[in-house]
């Protein structure tokens, strides 16, 4: 099958495809945020839908105990491989509100940009497979390959149901190959394909003063604040070398060999560059390493929030009750994020201060994750990316983490080809979220020939594809 | 004059005086919060409609750039001294709502207690001389000495807009004695007056970090979050010994002598009262110096208030671009506030990560203060305290601070008698705060015996009452 007509008419439908996009970004479809749980239903249902106008089959939306996954399959390329598509449709808060230029769920098309929070993460990206489908389905009626498409809505907050899920439902989930596309390239031009991840975990520490707010001047100097107690606590988590000062934390990171450093080195962004997309003016972090080692093959840890006594406007003289801070790990190779959870708890309850209280809270463990860079699956991707984008990519470690990378590797046997088509600009997380247009078109067009190209490359690996497995497992 | 009738009239209408006391209650007026501006200036217009009620003359609200000033006098005790009667009519927020048994300001009696803001700090307590002052002017119609009343509404801002108004009113203001009552006792029956106050200087460290959110995966290990850089600067601020660590900060602390740290050790609060008062298990401050020292003649530095990034629920992984501390230090003798300010200032800027930019406010610089316990007015209030509440008062430092004393003293030249109505458990600048009804009761009585004693006390120290000075000074 060449995608020559397919490819046609991706592009003579582009203006339909963005104001399709424009009403997938409307739901404030964000898992962190108990009161959005209905607008995750809403979003979940439009999306199956969706997938079911432009001749999906098989399409379901899935409940777990937190948000739905949805579920679509196509299953006729008889005696060829199988490409799981995953991607989520989930997002991060908006707030801060006030420092969107446009409103965060008001999907927004500036010059050759759509702004609006899931722009680029994730809902862009996915939906540039579903466009290629829609595009192989209109004009071939057929796939060249065989699809399940697996979208999930909690990717946000650690992919909580979704792991269990694909280990509960290993042979309707059977597949050669997993394609994700939620991550960057390295410009418009410059394709990249991320074969590292680096894992995670969360961890809230909560620092209990004085069973009642205290007036200062009569007992300051007498009782020490939770504010206090958790910033010394916090300040002693990092050494004066940038290293995690926790004992045991680096004993199972992986080294890398000098070639492997070397070949990161050489392909990698300069630290000149991170810092530029980061708009910082000066590093920081573990000595002995460049930046792109320090968010790659490096472990680190951050605090994402703390709050403690009085913070709105006005002033309170009071010796506040409790303090809590908000914490992510991000672990490398071949850490364990269960153990490093119990190093954490133990280092915690040793430094807390005697005068006050603390507890520990940690979730949403992770592991780091690493894909063969020689699989052909991922090899057809460097044909695609070419195609679509007129360059082969590079390849690079990434630092964030994308659970479900994980969970396919171990559970279904299969590598997780992370097929990117985010720009490093473009606010993921935070406000003034976007998406580059030409990416979103190049996008789907890549993913055409992403599956045209799989389809070859996997040809004989594994043929698994026509299995047309009850879905009873999800039932149960 | 006796008193006799006067106390009696005072015991007859305590159901009225409680009553009253209510409504003043009911006046959410909170100086720290800028949408509270509307409910300051109704209770600042209802207390002076009460104390013309009451037949005080020259009764006026005065502007200033901030809360008004209530003034009412009577001036009518020709040849006798001047007491000048000083209170807040602002309190602090009623926030954490939810913590209040009853609504903070749905004033509740329940037993002996009477629940709200503000019950004790400070309307219950400057009511008490209202009232008193009602009790002669309806029974006797005149008043045993002059009295000037002068009630502001910032004080819990630190009395920005009161200080310079005493500076610029001294003879308008012009009196032989202050009495303030906004301090506590020891217990029911045991009175207390403060005879010192630490002073004070607010401030807020704001840390910049990266001039967006960054995804804390992408960047995480290479840029330094200032939620992080903020706790290294707080953890940074006191040594291991319970010292605050800013050079000089010590420079100017006055060291009290043997003999006065043995009255102290005889007269005040032991650790483990002051423990039990706090609720607190493990006591915490500069080694070498009990409770009573670190809270009264011992600096302090706490911290009001922090917040940094995501602190409401969910996750959100990101590197926030700022974080906030608000701080407040506690001073003694001969400790001047500017100069603080600046000593920590340039350590905030000293110490501050290069990979960070931080920038410091200071704010509502505060002297300590320190009576003389033998001026004949503050004789007289032992006097008064041993009518009242049938017990001398004992001499207590405090470790708060009421910007005014120092103004009194160094404006006009008098001293402030601090004779406090509260209690060790009202919960002042806490939620629940209550103030005790039979010392809502003595103390209009033990201020009816004030006047009374202190017009002999005053007899011939200073004739300054029956200044009838014109008020241009306030207008000018």
């Amino acid at each position: 099958m060449r995608p020559g007509w397919t490819l046609q008419y991706a592009h003579a439908h582009r203006a339909r495809h963005v104001s399709e996009l424009k009403e997938f970004l409307r739901f404030p479809s964000v898992s962190s945020q108990p009161q959005r749980a209905e607008d995750i239903r809403r979003c979940a249902n439009w999306l199956a839908r969706h997938l079911e106008a432009i001749g999906l089959e098989r399409v379901r939306v899935i409940p777990t105990p937190g948000n739905p996954l949805v579920y679509a399959a196509w299953q006729h390329a008889r005696n060829r491989p199988t490409l799981l598509i995953y991607g989520h449709y989930d997002v991060l808060p908006g707030e801060p509100i006030a420092q969107w230029k446009t409103p965060p769920f008001t999907p927004t098309v500036q010059g050759e940009n759509i702004h609006g929070r899931g722009t680029a993460d994730d809902k862009g990206q996915l939906f540039c497979h579903v466009k290629a489908l829609e595009c192989y389905l209109r004009t071939a009626h057929a796939l060249p390959i065989n699809v399940k498409c697996l979208f999930e809505g909690e990717e946000e907050i650690g992919s909580t149901h979704l792991l269990p899920f694909v280990a509960r439902n290993r042979r309707s989930l059977r597949a050669d190959a997993a394609v994700i596309s939620d991550t960057k390239m390295l410009g418009p031009n410059r394709p990249a394909i991320s074969y590292a991840q680096r894992g995670g975990l969360r961890a809230e520490i909560e620092v209990h003063g004085p069973r009642q707010e205290l007036h200062s001047g009569t007992f300051g100097g007498a009782v020490l604040d939770p504010i206090q107690a958790l910033c010394e606590i916090i300040a002693s988590l990092h050494d004066d070398q940038g290293r995690i000062a926790i004992p045991g934390f680096y004993e199972d990171v992986r080294n890398w060999s000098e070639r492997e450093r070397a070949y990161m080195a050489r392909t990698g962004p300069s630290d000149e560059k991170i810092l530029k997309d980061a708009k910082v003016d000066r590093p920081w972090g573990e000595s002995g390493y460049t930046l792109y080692e320090r968010t790659t093959i490096r472990p680190s840890l951050g605090m994402n929030g703390m709050v403690g006594g009085l913070y709105g406007p006005g002033v309170k003289g009071v010796i506040p009750r409790r303090a809590v801070a908000k914490l992510s790990f991000r672990l490398v190779p071949d850490q364990d994020p269960q153990k490093i959870a119990r190093l954490f708890r133990e280092h915690i309850a040793r430094i807390t201060p005697p005068a006050v209280e603390s507890s520990v809270k940690t979730m949403s463990p992770v592991h780091a994750a690493l894909v063969d860079r020689n699989h052909p699956a991922v090899r057809a991707a460097g044909f695609a990316y070419k195609k679509g984008f007129g360059a082969y990519p590079v390849f690079l470690r990434s630092g964030g983490s994308i659970p479900v990378v994980n969970a396919f590797q171990e559970y279904l046997g299969i590598p997780a080809v992370l097929m990117g088509f985010g720009l490093p600009d473009d606010r993921i997380h935070a406000p003034n979220e976007k998406f580059h247009l030409p990416n979103f078109y190049r996008g789907i067009e890549t993913s055409i020939w992403y599956m045209a190209a799989v389809e070859k490359a996997l040809r004989g690996v594994r043929q698994s594809g026509h299995s047309s497995q009850p879905h009873k497992e999800w039932i149960a």
